[in-house]
C-alpha cells in the first residue's frame, strides 16, 4: 500500500478516534450527572472512572462495526458505551489492592486511591448495572428482540464464561507457566471476548443470522488477541508515558504472557499476521469497512 | 383471626419457603456447574455465596406475585433467582474487608475469608453479570418485550438510582445522624428497591400497565420497609445464632437505624402498621395473594 494511502488511513482513524472519546465522554458525563443528594460521592467516582482518558477502543469498534450495516451513529454509540461501562468497571476492581493493586490507570490516580476502596467497589457495580440498563433502554433499539439479545451476549461476554471467567484464570496462573493455547484461551476470555461483543453487537442490531456473523467475530477474534499482544510487548519494553500505566508489572507478578511465550520477535510477526488474517476477514466489503481495517493495521502501533 | 387460621397460613408460607429454597438451590447448582478448566474455582466461589442458606426472600416474593397471575412457575423462578443472584453479589462485595468487613454470613464463612478476597470481587461480578444472562434468555418469558423491560428494571433496581446508590449513602451516612426521611429513603434504595423489584417483575411478566401495578409496588414497599425494621431490631436485640451473622454491627459502626431514631418500642408498632398497610393493598384479591399476604404478617418474625 503506497504511503499516502497509509497515511490518510491513519489520519482517518485518528480522527474518527476522537471523535468517538468525545462522544463517549459526552455520553457518560449526560448519564452520571449530579444528582444532589447521597449518592453525589458515588456519582463523582464513577465520573472519575468512567469520563476522559483510555482509547475506547470498544466503542469504536461497535461504531466502525456499524458503519458495515448503515446501523444509526446514536444507537451504536449506546452500545459501544454499554461496552465501555464494561470494560471501566473492570478496571476499576482490576485496580483493586486485592488484584493487581494499582495506583496509576490512564494517567490518573486509579478509582480506590482518590476515592477510598469500598467507593471503588460500588462504583465499578454500578457501572455494571448501567450497561445493561443503557443497552435495555427503548432508545438503544426499536426492536426488543434486538434490545434483548444485546443483553443476553453482553452478559455472557463480561461473566463467568468471559471477561470475569478469564480474570480468574488469570489468577489462578500467576507464577505457573501457560502454553500458548492456554495463554490464548486465557487472553480470548479476559479481554477477547468483550472485544468480540464489540463487533458483534452490530451484527445483532441488523438481526444478522449467526452463521453470517462468522467473519465479523473471526476479524474481532483476531485484532483481540493483536492487540492483548501489543499490551504484552508494551508492559515487556514499553515506557509508562505510553501505557499510563506501570509497565513490567507482569513479569513481575510472574505471569506468563505471549512475550514472556514466544519471545518479543516472535510476538511481533504472530500480532502482524493476525492483523492480516482480521482484514483478510472484511474482504467481502469495500470501503465501508476501511475503518475496521484501519483499526486492524494500527493495532500492534498503540505507542503512537 | 383466629388461632387456627393464623398457624395453618404460617404452616403454608413455611412450607412454600422451603420449596422455593429447594428450588433455588437446584438453579444455582445447574448454573453454576464445574467447568473443569481454570474457572472451577470461580465457579466454586461462586456455588459457596449461591447455594444453600438465605431465607430467599425475592425469589419467594416473585413466585407469591406470580400466583395473582397464574405465571408459570418454572418462568417466576428464573426471574426470582436472578434477582438472588444480584442480592448474593450485593452482600459478597458488603462483606468485603473494604466495607462491613464481616466474617460470618448465613452461618458460614464469608466468600473473602473462605476464598480470598480477589475471588469474592469476582464471584460477585461474576453473579451480577449472570442475573442479567438469565433474565435476558429466552426460556424465561416469549415475549422479548417483557424480557428488555424486566432487564431494564431490574439494572435499575440494583444500580447507582437503587441499590448500589442506598449503598453509597449508607457509607457516607456513617457516624452521622440521619432523621427518619433520611434513614428510609436510604433503606428504600438501598434493599427496598430490589424487593419492590421481585413483586413488580410479575407485573412486568404480565405486561400491567404502569398505573395497575401501583397496589403492588405500595404492597412491596411496606414489606420492603418492615423487614429493614425486623432486621434492625434483630441487629439490635437479636442473638447471633438467629441472624447467621455477628449483631450489634450498626450500633458499632454508628449507624443511624429505624431503631436507633425511633426506639425498639415504637419501630415495632411502625413496623406492624407497615404490614397492616401492606395487606391492605392486596384487597382486591381473593385467596390468590394468600401466600403474599403471609410473607407480610410473618415479616416481622424474623427470629422465628
Amino acid at each position: 500500500m503506497p504511503v499516502e494511502t497509509i497515511d490518510r488511513s491513519r489520519q482517518e482513524l485518528d480522527a474518527e478516534s476522537a471523535r468517538v472519546s468525545g462522544e463517549v465522554d459526552h455520553f457518560f458525563s449526560e448519564l452520571l450527572a449530579s444528582t444532589g443528594d447521597g449518592r453525589e460521592r458515588l456519582y463523582e467516582a464513577m465520573r472519575h472512572a468512567a469520563v476522559g482518558g483510555g482509547k475506547r477502543l470498544r466503542p469504536l469498534l461497535t461504531i466502525a462495526a456499524a458503519r458495515l450495516f448503515a446501523i444509526d451513529r446514536v444507537r451504536a454509540l449506546r452500545v459501544g458505551c454499554s461496552i465501555e461501562a464494561i470494560h471501566v468497571y473492570s478496571l476499576i476492581h482490576d485496580d483493586l489492592p486485592c488484584m493487581d493493586d494499582a495506583d496509576l490507570r490512564r494517567g490518573k490516580p486509579t478509582l480506590h486511591k482518590a476515592f477510598g476502596e469500598a467507593e471503588a467497589v460500588l462504583a465499578g457495580d454500578s457501572l455494571h448495572a448501567l450497561a445493561f440498563e443503557v443497552l435495555a433502554h427503548p432508545a438503544t433499539h426499536d426492536d426488543p428482540w434486538v434490545r434483548s439479545d444485546l443483553v443476553l451476549e453482553l452478559a455472557r461476554a463480561a461473566g463467568p464464561g468471559g471477561m470475569a471467567g478469564g480474570q480468574m484464570m488469570d489468577l489462578v496462573a500467576e507464577g505457573r507457566q501457560l502454553d500458548l493455547p492456554a495463554i490464548t484461551r486465557l487472553q480470548q476470555l479476559k479481554t477477547g471476548a468483550l472485544i468480540e461483543y464489540s463487533v458483534e453487537a452490530a451484527c445483532i442490531m441488523v438481526k444478522l443470522p449467526m452463521e453470517a456473523r462468522t467473519p465479523y467475530r473471526g476479524y474481532a477474534r483476531n485484532i483481540g488477541l493483536a492487540f492483548q499482544i501489543a499490551d504484552d510487548l508494551i508492559d515487556h519494553s514499553g515506557s509508562e508515558a505510553a501505557a499510563g500505566k506501570r509497565t513490567g508489572k507482569d513479569a513481575y507478578a510472574g505471569k506468563a504472557t505471549f512475550v514472556s511465550v514466544l519471545g518479543p520477535e516472535r510476538a511481533r510477526q504472530q500480532a502482524s499476521f493476525l492483523v492480516d488474517q482480521a482484514i483478510e476477514h472484511l474482504s467481502g466489503h469495500g470501503s465501508e469497512a476501511d475503518l475496521l481495517r484501519g483499526i486492524a493495521r494500527f493495532a500492534i502501533e498503540r505507542d503512537h
